[in-house]
């Protein structure tokens, strides 16, 4: 079974209007209800890393663990979290990243990564970006690499993807929508 | 590879006083880091439902995203998600309940399951219990049946798993950890 743009994004639901007007959200909840297109996309990244030299995962809370979970539970590779703040026990490294109003702040245990690590960070989704540039500052400030960033969703139009690309990451995406 | 209690509880990490003073932390992240671990643990809830009538796996937010959509995807099952308050979009039913000091809500998408399905909810951990009973109140309230409560840690002493029990849900759990 390869991976079917046309199918997964038939099973897509899109909410206009939300979280606030403008916004068309774009809802992966129905991908999980749907065993073949969990299946489907699950299965094109694990297809893309089967071989690679990509040694952690780093899945980005919370709609980031779903995939994630899959993946480094079938590529038998280690899988660390990036929390938002105050998440998780233990020493923890933070990085505060702008949103269009105020600003957010992520973490990972300082063990999670080390020098000579590869990492794939994951999320469900890049807009801005704004999360996984912060991610990545925290697996670079561990001592660690960043192979790539692959996300399910990518909005192109709000600059993220471009703005990972300019940083030196490679960003892999199943899936493209237009506008916001 | 059969499930061995040992190894698992060698990997976990507990770490005291966090999130405050008193409380024992069972920090499961290890877990996650270890693949023979995270294979181990997922096996074990996988071989337990391959057989079963189970036709909807009810993931709890963020933690309970991990195993459940490795279960949902290796069972080939529809995986919902109960989420925090304001975190799905489209139509929503939330229920409220009690924490120590306060309050907290979760949410279900109206559409997540319906009458006849028989749900196996998930978490990573059961202590008060009050997050799984909100989100099994939902369930019932859609029209489907809980069938079970998996759970990777109990700690019975919290009372959680004899309240769900009392509720007439059976609890599986893997391992049980005396204390807070």
């Amino acid at each position: 079974m390869s991976f079917d743009e046309c199918y997964i994004k038939s099973v897509m639901r899109t909410i206009p209007d939300w979280p606030e007007p403008g916004i068309m959200f774009r809802d992966i909840t129905p991908l999980f209800k749907d065993p073949k297109a969990l299946r489907m996309i699950s299965d094109a990244f694990i297809q893309r890393y089967i071989d690679s030299d990509i040694t952690h995962i780093a899945s980005i809370d919370a709609r980031g663990f779903l995939i994630g979970s899959i993946m480094a539970y079938q590529l038998n590779i280690p899988l660390v979290l990036v929390r938002k703040k105050g998440k998780l026990p233990g020493e923890t490294v933070s990085q505060e990243y702008k949103l269009e109003y105020g600003s957010a702040t992520v973490e990972m245990q300082s063990d999670a990564v080390a020098e000579g690590d590869k990492v794939l960070i994951f999320d469900d989704l890049i807009a801005t970006g704004g999360t996984v540039l912060a991610a990545s500052t925290i697996v670079k400030e561990l001592g660690a690499s960043v192979a790539e960033v692959a996300t399910l969703i990518n909005l192109p139009d709000l600059q993220g993807s471009r703005k990972i690309q300019e940083a030196g990451i490679p960003v892999y995406s199943l899936m493209s929508y237009e506008g916001l």
